[in-house]
């Protein structure tokens, strides 16, 4: 190491602007979810006036990190805690609906209970619609670092950018990737492993809608790719595991590959055909 | 947010249970990590005696944790832990097992310490081994709060229902999910983003058997997808990285897809075939 | 629990050797992390000295560990410390490089600050150099532990033994695992759920080259998983989502699946094409 | 242990109201602390609006902490968080002002930024002025747990009830005792050990003055004892180390005992005589 | 620091035999505490069966500090733990009674949750009863630990080994010390400063009673010292503020100084004499 | 709260110059004395290399802390790190027989473990011991924060200034304060409530001595005043509990007080005699 590296170094810890935490960030999410999730939670509140109270905290907690951590731009920042809690019934709602989906969507689901404390779906789910309103009131980086804390716990990216429907469920979730410009229809249901990704990689393009649509009622099973701005999959459509994407198919379609299948007792290959259930 | 929001938010809480929180339950599984592989610990004990009285303790806070969560239903909770405690020695032996299973199957694996201390597929098998135990016994929320404690760690969604065999290993293991009603034989081996899932989701069906059935001696490359209750992988045979099975496939097959090949330079277009190595 | 049952494992913990906990090296990475980037820190040093006593330190810690888990063969581990730390000003350099990397790569990244602060792929790869080095010091399960660390975290598992690159790119990542003996050019890139792994499981095959070489300019789209220590994937080529390869392919080569297409509405089954965007 | 100790103990857990618990009150006064007196803290604020709103934040926590443990009476608790902080300014000037007492009134002391970082006696004023607005506005064991708090850390244990004036100087402090019905004008200085207690320990005089009172500028030397509602010390007296004072001394009084004092060489015995310096 | 420093310390630190952490005793008394007084506590048990677990668990706890820390003498601990644990209903109560002549005999005292929950008194009480029934089953270092907890948080230093009496009070109490071979009789009250100690500090007289004998109904006043193993304080007396004793003194009396008084107002000098109320 | 307030408070918190904060000050101790004491400790050193390096880190992290504190003055900090780890073998050596004082001077002492483990005697001693090295080589608020540390713990307040000499011992000690110019010769003990302090408090005489002088084999009992820079007690002499003292004393005295005594039965008052044991 030498003095120019320690001089560079330091010259680069000068230069970095303050913001806020991902602990800090992700202790607010954290503290957000056990107010509107008992089953989450340990919080116990003594009366309603309590429990109104937290949420107020919670409220100049956002604008705090907000203040600490301005948009460079001509968005003003300074109404957006306000806003949000004022959205947050709605945003309630909706995650109580992802909710309905998760437990009716798999039979191992013993209870809703069961989806809050233990379904990483949820968690991830649930991350993504408050970092979403964050995103469309215009903040930049906290979003982010709020749906980064959900991949970081159960693997499933979803960008605060995508717009995603109404019951929306996905299972086990290992995986999953939901791109900034993905638009997402009502009853859509996501196994681990699927991608709805980009094609192009040029910076030019980030304006542009750069991953799939997916309309409503679609079901797209494990480890399928699914690539492309351009790239539509219609209604009630079934996307195979595994299937690589990079087109659009029409609605109420049925897509997946085929095997080869080879047998050393007999010596016999075969094409192993999907046959669906 | 309105008053109504704040009341019925102010409710739910009222109406849940208390249950244990998932971080004193994790708490007590990597407790009981600790004390049953050295390798994983920072934990001394001074003498034997010290050794058993501290198993005694975990036995009590599995106690205590199933008193304060008690099934709601005709099973009697009452001597699970005892129960639990008496198979512990059992249980230890099958994860000393699959160690060795994980340490055999992996070249880059220098000693079974370093499977211990780094191999997300030993933790993963672990908390599987001890949730199963406590599921099989007809405790609810907390295996599965085990499950998805490793789950959240190393990626790996082992449902505690799962029936999985001896010498069991996952390698990498990172997206790969193993269903309720899954049935898995000897000396079985899954890479990472392997699922063995259910093509169903119909609630009615809870109670039927929804995953595949591996028999013994299988190979399962990374990424493949096995759906549905009456899919069954026949012995010895090996499924290829990324494909997708919802039916059966008899002893001694290997299973693969073909790829396309185009090569810019020649412009030519070839079948890209699988070789055994 | 039986008093044999206690007495073996007692014995186990007498004949484990201590050495520095997960926890320990995990706080080791993170300082080193928060010392190099500022962006991802809440570390203020008020003087560029005050910064250089911060790195001796961070080496003092790095040589404690070293003296705690000595190697057991012939390397000497004297002077690792020393030389980890006087390489990396060029560690550094390298780091910044896969940010740029990864900044250039993805049009959803609206700056490299929000890359240090919320990518997997930056943090998995920042893992991955500092281990490396240590790695090719003959240190022997630090490195792993770093790497299963960021693994983790990320979900993205690559090996401290792999050789790779500049401007190396992960986008999203969880998923991708890059084995012991891979080797990977300059300026390639990869996707979630990508496996560079190993077709033999054979113990004595360890010392061998067992996971795939990737030339230069290589692109991998998410899930491909290619095997075994003789496939090479050749400059410029582009590996389609979810493929699996197990031989080598040409440069300049771009290689996918084809999938079946069924819509119920016409009744046709169609060949899905693969379209170049 | 019989089962009549766990069903009683049981019980008085049942009945027992909750509270907020002095951890929690602590953090809240260590926190509004950090926010007064920057020496004290390791907080940074990035501007002047994101400490208003830290303000505010501590505002409604205050208010969450008394919603949680109202009074059982008549007064009416709604407004003290809103009233609380309007004094906060005037209760920052009164802390300010003690500091330069004892900055002014210590010789050993460098400067008041020495005074905020290490002097007991600094703490404990800060924590009673505290606690006595709160006391003042009905409060009841909030400030009590206040002051609890500062004695634990401090040795100084000061009613939240005794009536202070301006530029009170504590010196080293551990052992003071400042009773509830204390009345203590300006300017006035006590050292370490001094108690100003009551003699009366009758319930029924839980409502009457029992406490001394101190007039404008008199110092009190370590260990003196000045016991009863009754005792008066009047202005500009001087009260001698360990002098035990249960009646009134007027103004300007020197108060002190005498001493035995035999030599053993000499073999003589002598009467101390304290003369002032 | 030289090679023959590091050497020795070295050694000391191989020599220094195991025993359990100040840490884990304190905690264990923390917990102990939390279950006996609700008021002090956080803990919520969901049934009297949970709450006879906890216990249970703490028993547990005990006796693997214990085993940890074995007597090097005749005494067996085999059984300690399971003893202490049949006492703790009559200690209970003990306490009990503690907290109601803390309540009686101090006006300010709004309620006997009040004093659970702020009087440092409350808490050295029932950390010397908890440790005394350990000391006088031949437990060593634990009991030390447990009172020296407790004179690092009230200031309030009570050796285990010290026989007090039933409805025993401490006022404020900083500063208070009760020696190892002090004995108390019922209802006695002491205040901060006062000193119950030994005047020989010859380690020969180390099995002798070295300090004095308190009767029943006996007030010491604040600072008071009283030392020395034949120096007995009869019954209903009345020992005052700061003084000094080293001889008994017989019942019903009250011992006081006398001060001299100067005013340089009349420059009159006079004594002053202690007037009781 | 108006603008005018918050604009002042945060025009304080720009002013404030960073330094290190108390608890990582207060952390470097804890650290410290755990690797000199042993018995203090739960760290543990595999070899003596480790043990070496870990003293080498705590002296780069007393340099970090000298370096973001820097002294306003002209001396020079830049070896004092070094220079006081050069001495630390002879301030180790120092302590371990301040030790032994403490154990010799107390018959309740059961080993110098004990003595390490639970008295705060030692615990202050060994605070002052490092600080005065710190202190006397010119740093200024370290070693203050040091001292106030142990006495938050102990209630023992040692300035960093003081002079004392060898074989040093504080028994209980609540209540101790000794000034920053006292001198104290070898072979004294000290009880608890003991006050070495100054008489003037004027700003100008800062430089001046103005704490007493405490001369070889000194024994001075609980709640002693002793004051002024002038004030010096001879060798060998004894000073008794609660006396105040505010001129020199000849070597080989004793001195007491002399208590009223009035019995309530024969109605008759005595002088009490001190009588020595």
């Amino acid at each position: 190491m030498t003095d120019s590296f320690y001089k560079k170094l330091y010259q680069s810890h000068q230069e970095c602007p303050k913001c806020p935490s991902p602990v800090v960030i992700s202790q607010f999410f954290v503290d957000l979810m056990q107010t509107l999730f008992p089953d989450f939670s340990k919080k116990t509140f003594s009366s309603q006036k309590e429990l109104e109270l937290h949420l107020n905290k919670l409220k100049i907690e956002l604008d705090e990190m907000l203040t600490r951590n301005p948009m460079h731009g001509e968005v003003d920042l300074e109404d957006v805690a306000e806003s949000f809690f004022n959205e947050l019934p709605a945003i309630h709602e909706r995650i109580l609906d992802d909710i309905t989906a998760m437990y009716q969507g798999d039979p191992a689901a013993k209870s809703r209970s069961e989806v809050i404390r233990t379904y990483p779906g949820f968690y991830a789910i649930a991350a993504y619609r408050v970092a979403h309103v964050l995103h469309s009131h215009g903040v930049k980086v906290i979003p982010r670092i709020i749906t980064e804390h959900a991949h970081s716990k159960t693997g499933i990216d979803i960008h605060p950018g995508a717009q995603i429907g109404e019951h929306f469920c996905i299972d086990h979730g290992t995986g999953v990737v939901i791109g900034e410009t993905t638009i997402i229809g009502n009853n859509v249901k996501v196994y681990q492993g699927v991608t709805l990704g980009a094609l192009s990689v040029d910076k030019k393009d980030a304006e542009t809608k750069r991953h799939p649509t997916i309309e409503d009622n679609v079901v797209i099973y494990a480890g399928a790719t699914i690539l492309g701005g351009n790239t539509t999959i219609g209604a009630n459509s079934v996307v195979g595991g595994n299937v690589w994407l990079t087109r659009s198919i029409p609605a109420n379609t049925k897509i997946y590959y085929q095997a080869k299948m080879h047998n050393s007792d007999t010596e016999q290959t075969d094409i192993y055909v999907y046959k669906e259930n």
